[in-house]
């Protein structure tokens, strides 16, 4: 452990929240990352109109620019909150072990940061460590959004470690690039070579009750691969989208939304059900569909996005 | 627990088998779902010549109806008896843990049915208290067919749980609807959305040894997509298909029995086979493959079918 | 047990190495199948160019023929080490628990074989029996190849069983011929059916830090499906595939390569990519893609092949 770190920040603050009643993670259907290197791509992060926004110091930052970067990250994240109350703000630190971690932890994390993005969590266990290192740094009252995305953690999320389930994990992203070169792989624009690990993660995250954020698309001009991608994330369970280019995040708002003609199709769907209920069935056929139980249940929540 | 239900049936019966002594699930390509609710249309169910069928208390049939149906399901189960002595006929009862998962057992199970359906089975947990209504009921000799269609479900029928290896089990579905409602995501015709929680449920059925039916077809009306997911569910490893209208039986009772054709071909394989073996060679080239044992098993387990 | 077996070889020899140190296995992307009973064929197993090669007592000998196949294993193995003393040279047995197992390691390895192949390996406790009966066959210093190709193996090498994990295995691969008649399945050319499974094994593989061989492509003469296949399993993280003709050798050496464009492209992106690190940047575009620390990892991985 180190010392309690210095701070910039000069006025003492009261905590906001003790780290047992977090509020959960607001619905975010996109996630945009820019390097906290880079103060001027930083500020302009909101324009794109993100759920959330993350100041990387992880892969986005260069090894001789972390330190200032831990500076610049709280610079930003004080100045977005400032004119963007409602933003969810997030800063990513580096991973638990490597010679970085602790000092970004220490240093880079602002007080009213809406949570903490800790990359390629491994396992459990590596949960309580990132948990000491925030109350030394007296933030302890941050939501932990983690990141899925190697070989050890997509195996950790299932079977008897089911690493999700720490309560005070808010949220995780599936992280493909990382898996993928974890695996000694390669990635496909069909994507099949992480369709297991991309389920696994989303049945973990869904089983510890927390969302979950699809994977980033690299190909930041290809609308129509990015859309592709998200709709298959969709399906699977993910409610949101790692964005690495502000051109993405219109897409992620629109593809994580109910379409008009879904909205459209879950109304009428519920009113035959409704009519049919009413007269002691519950299972009807509708455009060429038997719509029963789940399927009125999937209409409802649909409408209730 | 409830007391003894009172019994429609006016002459007592001998219990037919000990639960301990269950003879195996007939094979059943097609297992057809109808609404207990409803008993013209329960009565009609042999028509299309399914191998099951299912007279549903749960998803199909309104909470104002559920009293009544449990009434029905057990005229429906008997008369179907009476007419189809042959017929496997099973009850679905509503979840344990709902509101009407008691009394259904207690009052809608016919003591000679083939089994009991029990969905959204989560957790191996959770057989004990329903084999404990089942004895509650003087039903304990029922075979138990369970539905693997929650997060839950899917994520304990793999890991320490294995839920589907519980002794009274015998046999499983996968329930697709239900399981992407509870992921909150979204069902498309590819299907890839299920494909690793389709393969789970199979992979564990087949470890347990018990028969695995694969998914609904919501689009009733839509023979050539019914028709795809059946080859992709056979192709996985399950023995047949549920079914929610009679135009779908035919369909599965098809397209999980082998074709002419294949039978055909897996004769001709076996013959170039048993020749190389007369000669010593145990690997011989048939119609550009390589075939060794284990293709000739699987051609032989073909012909066995 | 059986009492240590005759030898053919006779002139006594040391042991090469200790089990505990034994090295890792070469990269292998393709390792070339032959009937042990063929010593023809397997003289001519080098002509090709595999990088391994397998003498099978199992899947490709018929019964009748397993117990001269076993002499002829080890005068082909001897032969084939004289004349290429840089090929990596297997003997596969028969699984544990059959009739053949005891025999073929007592009289069918010989001492400097680069490994045996044990087949259908399906939990973790079935490791210390194969050991057991290498040591009392004096071959306890030879690498062990497991091959994941039942039901019970693609479930153990996940879970607490995580099978992989012994120390004494030194690869493995997937058999997707057997799994798939295990499961009661069957095979198609595009393969979802196996993709869980094959997903499942190299992740096992890769937490247990040894390589990983893909599945069998049976239709020997289809080169455009191989190299499909073999592209899928590439993708996926496997570092090479069995072959079972020589035609598919060159194939799999070339598919489980980097192309000339692919080294290209990650020399030009990891020229972009340190322009970017040395202005203090580590998020760069390159190609339409954004590409940051993984992506330049995968790049550097892909250049030291």
């Amino acid at each position: 452990m180190t010392e309690n770190p210095p701070t910039e920040d000069q006025e003492p603050r009261p905590r906001r929240k003790r780290a047992d009643v977090l509020a959960p993670l607001p619905r975010m259907r996109s996630l945009l990352f820019a390097p906290a290197s880079r103060p001027d791509v930083c500020a302009k992060l909101p324009r794109s109109d993100p759920h959330g926004v993350v100041l990387d110091l992880e892969d986005a930052v260069a090894p001789a620019a972390k330190a200032e970067a831990r500076v610049q990250a709280r610079a930003s994240a004080a100045e977005l909150r400032r004119l963007h109350p409602d933003l969810a703000i997030f800063v990513r630190v580096n991973p638990l072990g490597t010679e970085w971690f602790a000092a970004d932890v220490a240093e880079g994390l602002d007080e009213e940061l809406t949570g903490i993005v800790v990359p390629k969590l491994e396992m459990g266990a590596q949960v309580d460590p990132v948990l000491d290192a925030l109350i030394e740094a007296g933030r302890n009252h941050l939501r932990l959004l983690v990141g899925v995305e190697t070989a050890a953690g997509v195996a950790n999320v299932a079977g008897i470690d089911r690493m999700l389930r720490h309560p005070r994990i808010c949220g995780a992203y599936f992280g493909a690039e990382d898996f993928i070169t974890d695996m000694g792989g390669v990635r496909t624009d069909e994507g099949l070579e992480v369709l297991y690990a991309r389920s696994q993660v989303a049945l973990a995250a869904r089983l510890a009750r927390v969302p979950v954020l699809d994977q980033v698309v690299a190909a930041f001009g290809d609308d129509e691969r990015f859309l592709a991608d998200a709709a298959v994330g969709r399906s699977i369970g993910y409610s949101g989208k790692l964005c690495i280019h502000p051109s993405q995040v219109p897409l992620a708002n629109q593809c994580f939304s109910p379409s008009p003609e879904e909205r459209e199709r879950a109304r009428a769907l519920l009113a035959v059900w409704e009519e049919a209920q009413a007269r002691g069935e519950a299972s009807v056929a509708f455009e060429g569909q038997m719509v029963d139980e789940p399927l009125a249940r999937r209409a409802r929540a649909l409408l209730d996005e």
